[in-house]
């Protein structure tokens, strides 16, 4: 009876082992996949380093169709490294969060503040990728996500990123540090 | 011979403790003051929790004359017991950092994004003040600064605020933390 238990119990452990091996964990500060290859949401970004905000940014002249804030994030580790360095380390992800922006409400009568979550931006850096960046888009609510074509996003970042694959011309804090390193693309100001 | 030196090096061990228990830490998460009661600079305030930005936020109809962002930010610490109880502790800062806004640069061309700073305002949850709250303004390189008259900021918080002093209304992921706590004053909403 006793080493039945002692089986059982041990039995129940190992269980526990595996389901834990095997869910990913979406408050992790590097990239989590899924089986078949899928980003897990990072859930917990708000607790990372602030980088900047814009609002209504727009790489094309056309304005879009609703005001919207974005606000980036990146985990501590990966900032403290780039603080030294310049560079990013491997496993950094970033994060873009999409909010709604309004205009009149509560004491507020110019302007403009931040409501409502629309979804979330990641940017991967990750050598297990052939072309080691990777970006996935989540909406308001779902778990994980396929990376993006390469055309969708990698193209620009590649092309118009201060850093590597950055755009940290627009993160005030990070451009003279990126500067004084040097690391930073001067030419990314000026695009052709 | 000894003796002497042993005298010296526990005296010269004082001075340092003493320089130490002296000089108020500017990266304290708490507010540190010196003599004459100013408030120390807090210089950390970008590893702490981000709350929210605005653009050109203006409580006034008149527009302000130029385009300027703030970010809110509060101590790791704070925004834990926050997320408890829906109430700020003693001894709580927040930061709100000005920054100057661009719109074209780089490959942007529409919208804004953020450049230089400004400077920061700071206020205080301390129950030292006969107040509660306090309030301090910060340039862009000052030390320290003394708290602002009561008519300048604390009037306004106080009688529209939403949680407390704070104005969680324009803080997307606090708000509906303070609704469940039921510290949420709905009326902050809709001022008279």
């Amino acid at each position: 009876m006793k080493q039945s238990l002692f089986f059982w119990s041990i039995m129940l452990i190992c269980c526990f082992v595996l389901i834990g091996a095997a869910a990913p964990d979406s408050n992790s500060d590097t990239p989590q996949y899924t089986k078949d290859n899928q980003l897990v949401r990072p859930d917990n970004y708000r607790n990372w380093i602030y980088l900047s905000s814009g609002l209504n940014m727009n790489y094309s002249p056309m304005a879009g169709d609703h005001d919207m804030f974005t606000n980036v994030f990146v985990p501590q580790s990966a900032y403290q490294e780039f603080l030294k360095s310049g560079k990013w380390p491997d496993k950094t992800m970033f994060v873009v969060e999409e909010r709604s922006a309004a205009s009149k409400g509560s004491i507020n009568k110019q302007g403009h503040f931040q409501t409502d979550l629309m979804g979330i931006g990641v940017e991967v850096k990750d050598a297990k990728f052939p072309d080691k960046w990777a970006y996935f888009a989540f909406g308001e609510s779902n778990k994980s996500a396929e990376a993006n074509p390469k055309a969708a996003c990698w193209q620009c970042h590649e092309d118009h990123a201060a850093v590597e694959h950055s755009f940290v011309q627009f993160y005030p804090t990070l451009k003279p540090v990126a500067k004084k390193l040097g690391t930073y693309k001067q030419a990314a100001e000026n695009p052709q």
